[in-house]
């Protein structure tokens, strides 16, 4: 049998149903709703002649095969609260797609699909728990973090009736490959006419918080020139942020929060609380860009006489995809596939230093995502499995011929 | 006798006291710290040789001598939410302390000093209801504004024991003249080692509300050319207020609220609400900047596609004083005397386009004002109240010779 699109399509309704708040499309780490979607998911793949399994950090795990050579193709079942109907389900739903249109066919290693517990960092503020599992970096930190009802990621896992003391049977053996479906989230596909994108790499991110201190005064009785403006320095390094983001290729720079204090119409802001996100596939282009800015900031404090204080959030390196399993991807989907960026965060990322590692994105519709209009055309989920299925394919003349 | 800076002093602490709210300096229109303060402050006029009454306004009223034309002298006993010691209180104590001083001193005119009920538009949103009843421009529409408790301006004042029937017996009748001391609540007079500031004109204000809506995106995944940013927009357009303000003398212009939606670090902003604020003493510079910074808005959008929406606030002439009266108060003060304008709105701007009138400004020590900390220098009030003293002088000679 080939793989079914409209199928794919259905599930992903199906589970936008299985939800912690009514009307809504919310399932968070090891919720109750968590528990009915892996319920659902786990018949689908048993459907799909898979085993199943559930490791101790709450992911399902899907396996066919008796070789020791494991293809893994996992995405999160989890969501933000309110979400759509494709962020990460789509992945697993895929995944478990595919496989099942490979059902008959003999092949030189195993599939293991996979449904992570968790990735979009909701109830313990820190994502990526189910694919840290699959790494072995659920470490002692990351167990003792607690969330809003002070639950702690160890207790909410004992809790499920799971043990922490099997995370380490939760690792990954012997896998040689793994592959991520996902939807692109970002305008870029659409933009260009494309159905898929090979990501090449998941771009690095900096995050910092600015602050910039003049001085609260009169709007009225302060002349210009006896000003300490913290917004119209703030203003003329946003724009400065922007002009480098647009005359460096691939790197992004956003200030998405500016916050004036006092805050009045009438009253200069002496202080203005900003954030930066600084984004590329290039650590070295991140790193430059970021000292460039923070560099540019205490240049506009200087002449106006604030200062300008800057905190670290973030500084996550670029994650490389595997060259050679990524040129697989690249041939199954078609020679002229389009090769892009991830400017997200992805369980890939998590996975790529440990396993080699490819993942393919679907045109999202309007950039959409996180939001309950996020949405996938099923033409292109049909071209995601087409793909799929040829990458499986392709990955299996390799391996016999290696 | 003469004029004594250090019981102004005296006086103007012991007011602070005088408070509706324990352990800060807070009194509004017709509260209880307000009649309490009326009170003192009318035992003073008595004891400086003025008969006293009270208007339909709250304002109270010190009258000496029989002559129909009037020189008026005034300021406000309300305070601002937490106030300082200094504002409009000054203004009256010094008044009173010029009237004391002239007692013995035959004049051609009667002298009127007022303690306004209500500048500062705490209480019902609407500012100068006291030096509005002297012009006759409590209209029906203020008499029905309501308060956060629902009570009307009309009612309160019937709950004081007054009546709005009486309001005509408020409006100056005779007045030929009305001074205003205030400290300048700005740092022009400290930053020019001046102690004593001749007002010329009060500012005009233009007040708007810039909403720039471009499309909220994810900061990771939405190239740099893709982007709609609201933010990036209003940056630029503030640092173009900024600009424009330096090039234009006398002129102010000032960015003091941003606010961004969603204002999340890593999300671009897809809406930001920013406030304008806009002074100058001359309303054709004024209304220019407003035109060329509403137009420089719709610019700073257009290649981002990001639309403006901007709302009008305020539209507030500038008022200029008597500039015989001014010559007279610049002559009182010394022919050196620093004029300037007054950057924020006074009784004076109420009062100004019925009668002739002049305002003196005490320098304000770091500029602070509205703040438990403002202050003004002993040294400085004394100056202040010779100036004053000279300027009923000028003016008696003046009208004697007529």
């Amino acid at each position: 049998m080939s793989a079914d699109a409209q199928r794919v399509m259905e599930r992903c309704s199906a589970l936008a149903s299985v939800t912690d708040v009514a009307g809504e499309t919310t399932r968070t780490f090891l919720s109750p709703a968590m528990a009915r979607a892996n319920a659902v998911v786990g018949e689908w793949m048993q459907a799909a002649g898979m085993s199943i399994r559930m490791d101790a950090a709450g992911n399902l795990r899907g396996h066919r095969g008796e070789a020791a050579k494991t293809l893994v193709m996992a995405s999160h079942l989890d969501t933000v609260p309110n979400a759509g109907a494709y962020d990460g389900i789509l992945g697993v739903v895929m995944a478990i797609e595919v496989a099942e249109a490979m059902r008959e066919t003999a092949l030189p290693f195993s599939i293991e699909v996979i449904g992570f517990s968790e990735e979009e960092g909701v109830r313990f503020g820190v994502p990526f728990i189910g694919s840290r599992a699959l790494v072995g970096t659920c470490d002692d930190v990351l167990l003792a973090t607690k969330d809003a009802d002070g639950v702690t990621v160890r207790e909410a896992i004992a809790a499920y009736g799971l043990s922490c003391d099997a995370l380490p049977e939760a690792m990954l053996q012997d896998a040689f490959a793994y592959l991520e479906f996902h939807i692109e989230q970002g305008p870029v596909l659409e933009a260009e006419g494309c159905a898929l994108g090979v990501v090449e790499a998941i771009a690095g991110q900096s995050r910092y918080v600015l602050t910039f201190t003049g001085k609260a005064n009169h709007a009225g009785t302060t002349p210009m020139k006896l000003r300490q403006d913290a917004m119209s320095a703030a203003a003329e390094w946003i724009v400065a942020a922007e002009a480098l983001a647009q005359e460096k290729g691939g790197l992004v720079a956003t200030v998405g929060s500016v916050s004036t204090i006092p805050g009045a119409g009438n009253v200069i802001a002496g202080e203005v609380r900003v954030t930066l996100d600084v984004r590329s596939a290039k650590d070295k282009v991140r790193r430059e860009a970021v000292s460039a800015l923070l560099a540019k900031a205490e240049a506009c404090g200087l002449g106006r006489g604030v200062r300008v204080e800057t905190k670290l959030r973030m500084d996550q390196t670029a994650v490389a995809m595997d060259a050679s399993l990524t040129a697989t991807l690249t041939k199954a989907v078609g020679d002229d596939a389009r090769r892009m960026i991830s400017g997200a965060g992805h369980d890939a990322m998590i996975v790529a230093p440990h396993i080699p590692s490819a993942m393919l994105f679907l045109r999202s519709p309007g950039g959409l995502s996180h939001h309950p209009d996020e949405s996938v055309l099923m033409d292109d989920v049909q071209a995601g499995l087409d793909a799929g299925v040829r990458f499986v394919e392709l990955l299996a003349v390799k391996e016999n011929n290696a």
